[in-house]
C-alpha cells in the first residue's frame, strides 16, 4: 500500500526515486498503466494549482479522473470521510487524492482502506507533493542537496510546508535557515536556525518564501510593513547570492511576501515549482498504482469468485 | 426510445436481461459504442454514490462525460428542466442521467425529447438503477427470488427505494415485509405486509435497511431510540437466519439504522450493492445507448440535410 | 499567438475560413491534434450553452479538457485572473476559454501569457464565438450575407452579441436593423438603423432576438407588456417573409422576448444554432492549437533546456 502522508515516511532513497522518475516525466518517458485506472480527487479546501496538478499529472498518465467536491455530495447529508472513500473504493477508484482542512485527516482511512491516499495537505499539517516539487526544482537546479542553504521566510508556524520542508532539506544535507516575525516562530520545528532576514538572504542559495495564510490565522497582518520589514524586495534581492534562487509555493500575495516585479524575474522559479509540481505528482502516482495494477493481474479473477 | 423512468415500465423479461447484461459487465464482458458518444449526469441533489456510479459506469463503456451542476448553468437565470435538456440534445449529448427534488420531473421531458432520460431518482418517486442494482445483488447471493422473504424497514413512505422494490420483488415472486414507525407506513404501497422488527429480521433472507432521509421530512427522530426500537442492532443481527444478508442503500447513519460495527460484517452487502450499481448502470446505459448508435447510422448522412 | 477576443480582429477572409473549418466538421472532418492537448475551461458567469458546447467541440477534438470553477479554486483566496491564467499555463493548459463578467478582462492578459485566450463572453462587451455560431446558421440558411436584412430585437445596449453582430454582418454585406424600447438603444452602436418592431420584422430575412437580460439592469420590464410592444408574438411571426427565420441566443425567456409556442416553430433555429456553437467553437480551437502544435514540435527539446 503505497500511501504518501508525509515526508518523514520516505527515506533519502525513497525520495531520490520519486525524483529520478519525476524527471523522467518530465522528458516525456515514463510508466503509464495498461488497465483503465480510476483515481478520485477529494478537495475540501479551494486549490488551483494542486488540483489542477493532479489532474493534469492524471490525464498525462492516462487515468481515468473522478473530481469529487464536498457541496455536491452526500457529505451535506452527513458521511464522513471514512464513508465517502470507501463509498469510491467500491465504486472503482483505485487511488484517492486528498486535500481536508483537518490536521491528520488520514489516521482515520489508515489500515481501514485499501487503496492507495495521497495527501494533497491536510490543515497546517503536511504538504508532500509541495515538497517533492520543491524538492525537484532545487535538485534541477544545484544537482545535489548537500552543503546548499536554504532560508525559508514567513509564516513558519502554520505552514504546511515549512515543517516538512526543513526536516526533509536538514535530512538531504542542506542547512536551513528561518526568518519571519516572532510570532510565527514553531517551536516544534527544530529544523533550522532563526536568523534576520537580510541575513537569511545574503547566505542563501534558495530563499523559499511562504504564503501569508490570511485564512488561517486571526492576527491582522499590515501587508506594506510586511514586506519591508520581512519579505523579498528589491533591495534585498540585489544582495542575493550569485546564481541564488526564489521559491514560493503560490499563490503569491503580491507585494506582500514579495514584491510584485520580482515573481517573474530571472531569479524565480515560483512558475517553474509549479510545472514541475505535475511531474512530481506522476511520480507519485506512479508510486501508488503501479502495486496496485501487479495486484489486479494476480486478483482478477479471485476479487469476485 | 429505452428512457429508464420506473421499475414499473420494465417487464419482468426485461429486468432480468438487464440482470445478465450487468453480470457480464463484472465479468470484465459487455458491449461498448463505436462512435463517440456523450452522456450528461444532470444532479440537482447532492449524491455521492449514484453520481459517480453512473460516471464509472459511463467511462468503462468508453462514453464522454458532461458533468451538470445547476449552479453554474443558466438554471440560475431561470432556464427550465425541458430547456436544460433540449439544450444539452442540442450540443451533442445522446442521453442524459437526471437526479432532480421534484416526483416525476420526467414528465415533462417524455415524448418531447429525443434522447433517452435515465431517473437517477426524482423527490421520494422513483430510484429504478438503485432498484437494479439491489435486485443484482440479491440474485449474485441467491440466484432467484421466487421464494425469498424480504424484509424492509424503516421510513417506508418518503423512500424512493422502498415502493419500486416492493413492487418489483413481489412480481418476481419474492415475498415482502415491512416494518419500522407506524406514521412512516405508506398507504400507497400495497406490496408488503407490516409485521414487527423482531419478527421481520428473523424471517428474512435480506434485512433491506432504509436510509432516515432527514433532509426529507420534518418529525424529529431520537436516534438511539430509533436504534432499539426499529434498527439492526447486534441482538437482532443474532436471530438472523443461516446465510441472510443485510443491505442498505447508503448513505448509512451510523448506529441509527444499523449499528456501526455491523455495517462491514460478513453479513453485509453494503459495499457490495455499491460495487453492482457501477454493473447495473452499465446495463441500463447499453440498453439506451444501443439503439441511439443504430439510429445514428441509419441517418447520419440524414441529421443536417 | 491565435487569440479569439472579439470579432474586430477577424478579417472577412478569417472569418469566411473559420465558417468554413465549422462545415467541415459538421460534416465530421477536420483536424485533430496528434500530441495531448490541454484546455482549460473558465467560467466565472453561470453558463449552460457556451460551457457545455465548448467542452463537446474540445473532446471531439480529442483534447483533454480542465473545468475550472472560481468557488473551489485559489481566486477565493484573492488570486487574480492573470496569475489564475499563468498558473494553468505553468501547469500544462495548451490554450484557455474564458468568460468573465468584467468587459475587456483579456486586456489584463494579452501579450503577458504564452497560451491563446478564447474569449467566450466578456461583461457587456463581446462573445464572438456567440457571433460566428449566428453567422454559421445565416450561411447555411441563405448561402451568403450580401443584400440580406437581418433585424436585431431587444436589449440592443447591453447586449454582448448585439454589437459583434451588426459590425460584423454589415463587414459582410447584410443590411441590419435594430428594434425595441428606446432606453435599450445603444449609441455606440451605429451599424444599424433603428425602426419600428413591426417594420423590422416584415423587412428580414433573420429575425434575430437578444435575451432580455434581468440579471443585467435594474429597470424592471413588464414581461407581458414587452412580448406585446417589442416581442415576437404569433401575429407578427405571420407577417415575416417567406423563408425568413428567427433566432435567438438562449436562454429564452419563454413569452417574453418570443412566444413559448414559435420557439420550435419550422421558422425557429435557435436549437439549430447551439448546434452549430460546437462546430463554430471546433474551428475557433483548432485556429488557436494548429500553431501550438507546431510550435510544439520545434520546441520540444528545448522547453526545458
Amino acid at each position: 500500500m503505497k500511501n504518501l502522508l508525509t515526508m518523514n515516511q520516505l527515506s533519502n532513497e525513497e525520495i531520490h526515486a520519486i525524483l529520478e522518475d519525476a524527471e523522467q516525466y518530465r522528458l516525456g518517458k515514463g510508466w503509464t498503466p495498461t488497465n483503465m485506472v480510476f483515481v478520485s480527487n477529494l478537495f475540501f479546501e479551494p486549490s488551483t494549482r494542486t488540483r489542477f496538478s493532479f489532474e493534469v499529472a492524471e490525464k498525462k498518465l492516462g487515468l481515468q479522473v473522478l473530481n469529487f467536491t464536498a457541496e455536491h455530495s452526500s457529505v451535506q447529508k452527513g458521511e464522513t470521510l471514512y464513508d465517502t472513500v470507501k463509498t469510491l473504493e467500491s465504486i472503482g477508484a483505485n487511488a484517492v487524492v486528498i486535500r481536508h482542512q483537518e490536521d491528520h485527516f488520514f489516521e482515520d482511512l489508515i489500515g481501514k482502506v485499501s487503496i492507495p491516499i495521497i495527501n494533497a495537505g491536510d490543515g497546517c499539517g503536511h504538504h508532500p507533493t509541495q515538497s517533492l516539487l520543491d524538492l525537484l526544482t532545487i535538485k534541477q537546479e544545484f544537482g545535489k542537496f548537500e552543503g546548499l542553504t536554504i532560508s525559508i521566510h514567513g509564516d513558519i508556524r502554520h505552514s504546511r510546508v515549512a515543517r516538512s520542508n526543513a526536516e526533509v532539506l536538514t535530512r538531504l544535507g542542506a542547512n536551513v535557515l528561518f526568518s519571519g516575525p516572532s510570532e510565527w516562530r514553531d517551536p516544534l520545528n527544530t529544523f533550522g536556525q532563526y536568523v534576520g532576514v537580510n541575513e537569511a538572504i545574503a547566505k542563501s542559495d534558495v530563499v523559499m518564501l511562504l504564503r501569508i495564510q490570511h485564512e488561517r490565522h486571526d492576527e491582522k497582518s499590515n501587508a506594506e510593513n510586511y514586506l519591508q520589514e520581512y519579505g523579498l524586495t528589491k533591495d534585498r534581492e540585489k544582495q542575493m547570492k550569485k546564481g541564488a534562487i526564489i521559491m514560493h509555493p503560490a499563490p503569491v500575495n503580491r507585494d506582500v511576501e514579495i514584491v510584485g516585479d520580482l515573481i517573474e524575474c530571472d531569479r524565480s522559479r515560483i512558475f517553474k515549482q509549479m510545472e514541475n509540481g505535475v511531474f512530481a505528482r506522476m511520480a507519485v502516482l506512479k508510486r501508488a498504482l503501479q502495486q496496485i495494477e501487479q495486484n489486479q493481474e494476480v486478483n482478477n479473477n479471485v476479487i469476485y469468485s
